[in-house]
């Protein structure tokens, strides 16, 4: 399958760093074609603005929808923009992986999102496009997240509530909402302190579920 | 009452920063004392990374949490986090004012949380400083949102499901997180497209809402 990586986290000597060299060493070998975009490493532009635009529709007042609708039309994104949409395009499986903050993406994976997952390339509500009718239907999304909480803190009862009820606005209204068919979500909690041990049995039980990816996606 | 208004839209000319200067006058005019981090015209650093620590705690590796608790402890972070800290500790009231991007921040609101709320600042696990204990108790905050969904989409049924249970990983996971008070939020549907009236009925409606603010504030 043809894979891409999304990857944010600032330093390299991280787990969540150690965690995506394993993920690209196990893919590698299981025979799928992949693609990185490790944001930090890249310096990718965090925000949706004007520059996004090479040929604005108006240059009077910038709307970032009837900006984004017309340049989905022309092609006409800046390019670190197109990059990421050409490989979007390519694309079988979307892996996310980030630390969670404040329950959700980090500002540098919301930013991938608001300016790559574009009006008029991966949704369109003028036409209808959206949910399964999204422009990015017939590919899939999982998102893999460490989490500094334990687990009891995410659970249904605990003091923030359920994980994957809180990621909804993530897994069906964002990634849904384009049309991508969402994995079960891989998460690593109370990755704050960890031993030695606890990182290399973390590390190798990501590496079992990468290694069962296909037979997921199928499944799914 | 003393207030933080933090904005994010990059355009002048737009609803939002129509929202906005409405807002600034009329708490104004109430007889409020407003600070405005308006955060695109601050031209603000929206993603958290090693640059935010002055005297990191190690320079080997970076690890986030780690160096947020050892900033908070000396007053160490970069002079823009400092001066945000300074504004949200003044502060009785915080209103986040923004377009929905993807049933959340747009990525520049999303980073200025990730900085500026920063673990033993806004929060401390170590200590239990959460929810009814977190670090900014006593304060309140307030949502106020443009979607370009109609409300329909928005609504227990709808496509997208009902938003005030889809923001709980903002009203709770976040705010209430850091001990805020979350007052109930404030959201322009269907703000895509208005006509000129609808814009004038929108304005005077939130003008409404804003001067009421400080009996909204008491009863809740």
């Amino acid at each position: 399958m043809k894979i891409l990586y999304i990857f944010a986290h600032p330093e390299p000597r991280s787990f969540n760093s150690a965690m995506k060299e394993a993920a690209l060493r196990t893919l590698d070998e299981q025979g799928h074609e992949v693609k990185l975009s490790d944001l930090f490493a890249m310096d990718f532009k965090p925000v949706l603005d004007r520059r996004d635009f090479l040929q604005p529709k108006r240059t009077d007042v910038f709307n970032p929808f009837m900006e984004q609708m017309h340049a989905s039309k022309k092609g006409t994104f800046s390019k670190d923009i197109m990059d990421e949409m050409e490989k979007v395009t390519w694309v079988d499986i979307l892996i996310f992986q980030f630390p969670i903050y404040f329950t959700g993406f980090p500002a540098m994976i919301k930013g991938w999102i608001d300016r790559v997952f574009a009006a008029g390339f991966a949704f369109n509500p003028a036409t209808g496009s959206m949910y399964e009718a999204g422009l990015l239907r017939g590919k899939k999304a999982m998102l893999v997240m460490t989490a500094g909480a334990d687990e009891a803190l995410y659970s249904k009862g605990g003091a923030h509530g359920d994980i994957n009820e809180l990621l909804r606005y993530i897994t069906h209204c964002t990634l849904g909402y384009t049309g991508l068919e969402v994995l079960p979500s891989y998460i690593v909690f109370g990755a704050g302190k960890m031993s030695e041990e606890r990182v290399r049995s973390e590390i190798s039980s990501y590496i079992e579920r990468l290694r069962s990816l296909a037979q997921y996606a199928q499944k799914n």
